[in-house]
């Protein structure tokens, strides 16, 4: 399985596509930011959102790691999607077809008065429509939470895609050989323990779980 | 959506369980490795294989990051697991249940004798029989790629799992709060394009989109 996740098969792309970096930046759940300690480098899975022409993290300001990370220490920011296993005929030859991005910067924290938007943005990243669905935030926790931008300036994205490509000596085996896509699927909801009765599943749960709602809502 | 991966939450708990560690790391398929260079901190993202008491990567032996990884630096290793979206009764409250594990130190490079094996380890962790049905790799194959090797002596392990908790004042408010689990499902594998007529779909595949192999197989 050499080479998986580095730039070295044919059908791995190094690109400038803006479009290709926004897709995998809004598909992927999740981030890894990696900093440079004294002590070593550390690398925090992180939930984010991306905001147009910017990353936005954030957290407690409790937080130590936020505080250094606030500080305007440079950062890499990479994250990647699987979209299919590829099955060479030969050992060495399997890997992924996935799409990637790494961004490189330095954080800014957002002062008090972009906090808000910023938050709604995170918000509707992960559950669209939620917005609509909840109440502003408070003063007390907007007060509580960091929220760091990271600007999309420096960065690339890869794609690899396409088939394993086997040797003639190993097609002629007769061997099998191809592609085994990969999805990620939401459930249907759990109601909350504390729920009570007669509380309809919102709209914005329905979409993304794909039921349909009501006609009326 | 604030403290979504932070350990600020009360269903948070860091853990030094072996056998979340093993399964975190079994479950993943991509994770995230960390180095601090001149220039500043580089994420990659990096196929592996848990074999037994160490993470094993491997890419080729011409790659320049690689070969970096392999001269001893520290590095920061990093892997989630998301396991379902949790949906406050307000937006603050909203985040992730995941598990997630970091393991800190310094790679060694496996010489030729242990090269073998290791690559099986690593074919076997994504394709599990998928070793028995291919020709064994060639010692060229073998020269061209590196194989690094991290123990996993420094490590934790987090998860974050449970309901959301929302205040009293808004749980009277009447919103609906819950999870919705996430899951990765493995579609119908796509045969290659150069495949020959009559290659059946080897039974490794065949376990692992879920559909049973021939009885006699």
């Amino acid at each position: 399985m050499s080479r998986t996740l580095t730039p070295s098969r044919k059908a791995d792309r190094m690109s400038d596509d803006r479009s290709a970096l926004d897709a995998v930046l809004d598909e992927a759940l999740v981030g890894y930011l990696g900093i440079s300690l004294d002590e070593g480098p550390l690398v925090l899975p992180i939930s984010y959102a991306r905001d147009g022409d910017r990353l936005l993290f954030h957290g407690s300001t409790g937080s130590h790691r936020m505080r250094a990370i606030a500080a305007g220490a440079e950062v890499c920011f990479s994250v990647a999607v699987m979209d299919a296993l590829k099955i060479s005929r030969t050992g060495e030859g399997t890997g992924m077809r996935y799409r990637s991005a790494v961004v490189f910067g330095a954080c800014t924290r957002l002062d008090d008065s972009e906090k808000e938007q910023a938050l709604e943005a995170y918000l509707e990243r992960y559950l669209p429509g939620r917005t609509a669905e909840v109440r502003p935030s408070t003063k007390k926790e907007l007060a509580a939470t960091m929220v760091l931008s990271l600007p999309l300036e420096q960065w690339s994205v890869k794609t690899a895609s396409g088939f394993p490509s086997d040797e003639p000596e190993d097609i002629a085996a007769g061997g099998w050989a191809g592609v085994v896509p990969l999805r990620t699927v939401w459930d249907a909801p759990i109601p909350n323990p504390d729920l009570g009765l007669g509380i309809d599943v919102p709209a914005s749960v329905l979409r993304l779980t794909g039921q349909a709602s009501d006609s009326g809502s």
